[in-house]
């Protein structure tokens, strides 16, 4: 529909409506590879995932991909032995086409879970997708993925490395069942720098640790989480031969545009009228770090209260207290609503205004800041608020 | 107010307004229990716990206590040196007007986090609460408890054992907060049974471990949750002077007590409009159904779909497979709605019937039934759904 989003060389895109929703939609995408490309990807954790992600996961570690297909409207899980063979017709009808192998093909599903995917709609709409692949197809992607979302999530980098450019253009969607773990719903990013699948799974897995993996809408991890970064190598720039500095650029822009997609994710949650920053910090080790944010931004009583502009600070501090993790000492925690003071030395903080903090809370954008004061990590976890609309989201997604 | 719940020889009860809220409601009460009771009691786990907490478990190890005071309207955490010494400041005023020792005294309180409490207006109300001491108190202690609880939690059981009346009665408060680890929100029961405080002790955990700690409203565990059981030994039974089968049915009505103070709790639930029972069975262990148990009881999507009467199983499917104890075999796992089979062989049911799904989910008393089918242990845990009144009461708690 006409948004420049930077094209990556070495990916082509089309997307069509194939009617795994009603309504006349994008819904399902082909995007295809060059040779040479090298792929990597993380995936969800939860135990009851999708066949597409384990036919993903497998054909990964086998191959390096030429083709995705990926569908909104129907998550392809719990749908049993129907699942992989549904997912196997369709692989087939595209190695049929594109003159592929089965296992060059990687599959991504998203929409309502136990229902059969109609397969034959994508079967039939596979040829038509492979005449129609160009290289400007990524913001019918990035349409085509949306379920409950309210808005595209897309990001891109253009940066200048060893005299040459390179570009970095991404994808997502995800608006419920967000607690990623390992990867969020879904996720697209392709660069046209040259690198090796080792360094590009090592890439993705530390980034996705601080970005996907530190948000949450609602506590849920999906079935279907699935994250895929592909570096083309069609630019002049070979990420080895780069100098130590400029490498780091490269990471830093990559992360700065995962950060992106992952908080656009946070942002778009479902019914949200707040966007919350959790930031955890001097704390004795990372994992804890991050389990005393995941409390905090996962408590529907700190959500609501944050949905209601109330700095009832009482919910954060019995978050707080609700970890696993075996800590006796809260003693010499601070809490902050924004810049405010609100809590130290086990009480409230002598100067504390609570309508300064009722004020603050007004704005959209929202920071929580607690110090815990007992060691050097920290973790950073963004998240909403809890509203009427959520429930409401919920209570009619199927209805 | 004349009902008539069952008074236990040995307690004597007194409630008054003391000011704990603004408007005119029973907030502050006295217990007294005779001396050579027995007196046990189990705790929060939540590391932020009030000092009400700190001092009643210490005083229970030390001696047998003679008095409780209790408190609604304010939870006495979060507020530093002053909780300890606000609590100490009425603990010896009990102390002096009843000629008891400081240890002998337990603290119970429940209400908003992190302000002070009026400490002051207990000190006053303890003449009176001393001298209005009574029988028949226990109706009068089930109102001073509540806070956003819409209705009272009593439960009580007259029995005969060797050929003599023992009775127990119970008072429970809680709506929100409410997923007990160790114990729910506040909770006293009293017997007239003669039972040493090791026996007492023991029963009590057992029996929390299958009625409180299995019910959750949100998830959410407070900082000041506590449940005491009072043998009074005023009856003419002695515990361990009993047969088996008569030991064993005392421990089944004071089960069942407690089961129908838990319910109670769901029951009341804040913004409940759905009693849901969630059993797990043929589980290889109970840790793990119970996990299993509690993954589908807190998740909001879900909650969600039980308000909005949508039998949307995949939710329930994608809660299973979020837990954290490492399975990999779901293959096995049955889901019921109702005694509806939904999911068998790991895809939908052949002869599922989502009309009589919808129909059923019209119930205000729901169940969901897993079946694991890996081995023979289970659990049950009973939860509310999550409906547009929670992020209601939640969000104006304290506006």
């Amino acid at each position: 529909m006409g948004r420049n989003i930077t094209n990556i060389d070495g990916i082509k895109i089309s997307s069509i409506h194939s009617g795994m929703y009603k309504e006349r939609r994008l819904d399902l995408s082909l995007v295809e590879i060059s040779k040479g490309s090298s792929v990597a990807g993380v995936f969800t954790k939860n135990k009851a995932r999708s066949d597409a992600v384990n036919v993903t996961e497998k054909n990964l570690k086998k191959r390096s991909p030429r083709y995705l297909i990926i569908n909104s409207g129907n998550a392809n899980a719990g749908t049993g032995k129907n699942g992989l063979s549904d997912i196997s017709c369709y692989i087939k009808e595209i190695s049929n086409i594109t003159s592929c192998k089965l296992d060059e093909v990687l599959v991504f599903s998203t929409g309502v879970i136990g229902e059969r995917i109609k397969y034959k709609k994508i079967i039939n709409s596979i040829p038509k997708l492979y005449n129609k692949l160009c290289n400007n197809g990524w913001d019918d992607l990035s349409k085509s993925i949306l379920t409950t979302d309210k808005c595209t999530k897309t990001s891109e980098k253009r940066i200048t490395l060893n005299n040459n450019k390179v570009s970095i253009t991404g994808v997502a969607k995800g608006s419920g069942m967000i607690n990623p773990k390992m990867a969020t719903m879904l996720s697209f990013v392709a660069t046209d720098i040259k690198i090796s699948k080792f360094e590009l799974n090592k890439l993705l897995k530390d980034i996705t640790d601080t970005t996907y993996n530190m948000i949450t809408v609602d506590g849920e991890t999906s079935t279907n989480d699935s994250s895929i970064i592909i570096a083309t190598g069609k630019s002049n720039v070979d990420y080895k031969s780069l100098k130590k500095t400029e490498k780091e650029i490269f990471v830093k822009n990559l992360k700065e545009l995962y950060l992106s997609l992952a908080q656009k994710i946070v942002n778009d949650g479902e019914g949200a009228t707040k966007f919350i920053k959790v930031n955890v910090e001097r704390v004795s080790t990372k994992k804890l770090a991050k389990e005393i944010a995941m409390s905090i931004a996962n408590s529907p009583l700190f959500k609501t209260a944050m949905f209601a502009e109330d700095p009832n600070w009482g919910r954060i501090l019995c978050a707080i207290g609700n970890i696993e993790s075996n800590v006796n000492d809260l003693s010499k925690i601070e809490i902050y609503i924004g810049n405010i003071l609100v809590f130290k030395n086990n009480s409230i903080y002598k100067n504390y205004s609570e309508s300064k903090s009722k004020k603050y809370l007004k704005n959209k954008n929202l920071e929580i800041n607690i110090k815990y004061n007992n060691g050097k990590e920290s973790a950073v976890v963004w998240t909403t608020d809890l509203s009427y609309e959520y429930v409401e989201i919920n209570a009619e997604y199927r209805t």
